[in-house]
């Protein structure tokens, strides 16, 4: 196991390591030669000069995209949190392999490969209205899961999730850790009505109130209120950092699931974009909170990567410009 | 000719043919039954059922994507109000021509075909701070031009442009047809200094003077204030209506293009879509003038159907989900 204990996980977080500053410098000058105004296509040079950085290489690849979606169960789905019925995790994770969901339209038309990771769905974590979700060493579990789950030779790694009620463990995650309230971070998820939004702020409520006691141990929080494909996704940023490969995060769980690691050490996201703002409320306002600025905004709500996965496509847009274009010199082009 | 008068192209717009109802019904219902929740995918829902009503088919297709780029140059560049000279112009359409541009690259990864269309480089129209840019019959042979450039049995059309000045262009029409003033819709565009800003601000100004007297007459001023590769843009929307071809616009220049159509009848928009929105800082307030929601908003201002192409792939996304997801009752997944 990479991480055997929450310290080990802590010891990484301070001692993050950095991109390739000479490589996103050769990109950045690249891309001042190439036959456009300086600056003129805007966010697609800065994701060109951000792969360059994590691939350590003037001109960046991908060739090896990873998707990872892992899927988990939420005790709290007894509280009727979610529009519907618990079995549809698993339900969808066969979709998933019967290439039937979204993402898997969204995966090949993307080029990329789709790792679908069920983790022990038959045992929901406990319901944290009441107990912790997950023991320390369940949470570690599913962190190395995760941190597995990602081939050292990506090229590039999108994150995203499926498991019923899990808007609910996300907004439980940012209030404990970042405050504001439940209310302030639930939405509707899959489509819940006002009693069930309702039901929801109290499931959060009572889970804020069971673990007041370890609000200021982040990972301890983590654990006890997290889920089980949150801690894998977190595990797979972490597996993403160390071996140096860029990661789009999806939407509101994938987010929320690395706010953990940001308490520890903001710098997690240097590797990390938000690939789109999902139409689930506490969204926007994660993504504001981290000073992420996402790629898409879709108005998409349906998560299991599929967000994130639409935003290959905008680096691959980047990366063929980078690439590609011709030079002032090369084409004959007056520049100023 | 197609419109061999303005009053031509005047009736055309009053009597716009509609798009398909019961296909987009047909669409929205199989978006329903979908392995999701529904709405949950967002625009790529609304864009795949879009492209239904306009093919005239539940599922559309995207094997035919025309992008058509528009070349012309302006009389205005005498008042030195781009940073590039006006040479650029037709060197661009040889880089274009070899291959080595954004939107070349851009077309490629999208699966397009790149259409670039020079008209008349070597007859700029006249200065329009003095004279009238065109006259009728240059203008009706540029709309003329763009309506022929675009292949009947395409899918798709995006519309673009290169022109050295246009931005002032683009900026003189909006001002003149939807008020506001010079400063309002008037930016840097191929990156001008304050000096070049208020040299464009000038010539906006004299223009509208000069023109006072035909303000009103919104085809006369598409003639007096624009330019070519706009009248063209002009002209290929219309073809794309009447063919029931679904149009992406680009940025500010391409969105400005088609103004004087939407004065005679806002419905020519109901074809289209705005691909981004530029960071150009007229296209913005355009937009939203015109209430359309871009698809993309990636700080991108290059013009040449950029911003346009890169929307090709979102609404690939939106297509591949719409043709390729399993239904509930195929993947016996729960349903509410």
């Amino acid at each position: 196991m990479q991480f055997s204990s929450l310290d080990d996980i802590r010891a990484f977080c301070r001692d993050l390591p950095g991109g390739d500053a000479p490589s996103a410098e050769a990109a950045a000058r690249r891309q001042q030669t190439l036959t456009k105004p300086p600056g003129s296509l805007g966010r697609l040079e800065e994701l060109a000069i951000w792969l360059a950085r994590w691939q350590r290489r003037e001109i960046p690849r991908l060739e090896r995209v990873t998707i990872a979606v892992f899927a988990g169960n939420h005790g709290v789905a007894v509280r009727d949190v979610s529009a519907y019925p618990q079995a549809v995790t698993a339900q969808m994770v066969a979709n998933f392999a019967n290439g039937g969901a979204a993402i898997n339209q969204i995966a090949e038309l993307a080029g990329a490969k789709l790792s679908v990771v069920p983790i022990e769905l038959d045992r929901p974590t406990r319901d944290f209205t009441a107990a912790p979700a997950m023991d320390v060493d369940e949470y570690l579990t599913a962190v190395d899961i995760g941190y597995r789950t990602v081939p050292p030779d990506s090229d590039l790694l999108i994150v995203g999730e499926m498991g019923i009620a899990n808007t609910t463990t996300a907004a439980a995650l940012c209030a404990a850790l970042l405050g504001g309230g439940a209310v302030h971070w639930t939405g509707r998820g899959t489509g819940v009505d006002d009693a069930g939004l309702a039901r929801k702020h109290a499931a959060i409520e009572a889970a804020l109130d069971c673990h007041r006691a370890i609000l200021d141990d982040t990972l301890g929080v983590a654990a006890a209120m997290g889920g089980r494909e949150l801690a894998a996704i977190a595990g797979a940023v972490l597996a993403g950092r160390h071996h140096q490969i860029p990661v789009l995060l999806d939407g509101f769980v994938a987010t929320a699931a690395i706010v953990p690691l940001t308490r520890i050490a903001a710098s997690i996201l240097d590797h990390c974009r938000a690939g789109h703002v999902s139409a689930e409320s506490g969204h926007r306002a994660l993504l504001r909170e981290l000073d992420l600025d996402p790629l898409l905004d879709l108005n998409m709500r349906l998560g299991e990567a599929s967000g994130a996965g639409v935003a290959i496509l905008l680096l691959r847009a980047a990366l063929a410009c980078h690439a590609g274009m011709a030079t002032f010199a090369e084409a004959g082009v007056s520049n100023k």
